[in-house]
């Protein structure tokens, strides 16, 4: 079984979050799910959605992860403590997904410099002010570059996790996923 | 202020729930999202998601309600006190929304009776052997009669709630919320 860690924050956008984890839960043999925050605290957004996490301490440093958009990220681009966890995680995983403004924190750790990526479009230009040296591409749905896989606004990263599990395992396997949650897969 | 209250169970299908979440949270200022279950538990899925929900004994009955699909849905079919219990509910809330499968446990009130309805594709035939009273219509995104608004399977919940609020504020609304999540609406 591979981990899938959605890393939580308050005020992480809903569908960034639960838009991926539909697609990656279509696959239960292959894939646990596991929702982490820096404290393992109870986390809520503006949606009023309460998630119980587990901390981050007890996270599988080897698997892949999940960072989320939303409004939460305008204050954690500048935590620091936040920013080295999410660098040390991204680091070590073997592969990273943001979604939307999640690209921004990954953005912040120095680790996607010199490297393709892409974000929201209503966000895009606060988004490339959080790092320069990041090849910001504008109206993409995803981009990938090497494990970075970033994508555009909240229903962006399910068109990107369906493109991982493609990648990962079939274009098959992705597109009876579609089928099953009726979705149009851009 | 308006309740949009979320009905919660066991192996409900993430999407169902956040997708019509996400599109409702855009209007912050009209609605509050809360999250109810029949015991006011914890509930947990086969995305290993875990929400802090309320006792179905606070909710507003004059509120939105949203019905889930979802595995649990299977076992819920023939749960009396949950059919009485949306039953109860779903006559007094000013609007009724399903997603998917969980058109199966309006259909079990008796609510839908000669009413047109939809479901998922994937599990049509198992949700009109629930009643056959209902004019189950295969096929479609979304279905409205009356106060009732029955979508397929689990991404068609985004594009149901959309129309929502088109009906209930106006189409540009809608159309500046599929903007936002950058979601191509059906």
């Amino acid at each position: 079984m591979k981990n899938f860690n959605v890393i939580l924050f308050n005020d992480f956008e809903t569908l960034d979050v639960f838009g991926p984890v539909e697609v990656i839960g279509k696959l239960p043999s292959i894939y646990k799910i596991n929702y982490y925050s820096i404290d393992g605290s109870i986390i809520t957004n503006s949606q009023n959605c309460r998630i119980i996490t587990d901390n981050i301490d007890s996270i599988d440093m080897n698997g892949i992860i999940l960072i989320p958009g939303g409004m939460g990220t305008r204050k954690l681009v500048d935590d620091d403590d936040f920013i080295d966890m999410i660098k040390l995680l991204s680091a070590q995983s073997e592969y990273v997904l943001t979604v939307c403004t999640g690209s921004a924190l990954l953005a912040r750790t120095g680790l996607l410099n010199n490297r393709n990526a892409t974000s929201n479009t209503m966000a895009f230009d606060w988004v490339c002010q959080q790092n320069d040296k990041v090849n910001w591409i504008r109206n993409k749905r995803w981009i990938i570059d090497d494990k970075y896989y970033t994508s555009a606004g909240v229903s962006a990263g399910i068109d990107m996790t369906l493109q991982f599990i493609a990648d990962i395992h079939s274009y098959e396997t992705a597109k009876k996923i579609t089928e099953y949650i009726e979705y149009d897969w851009k």
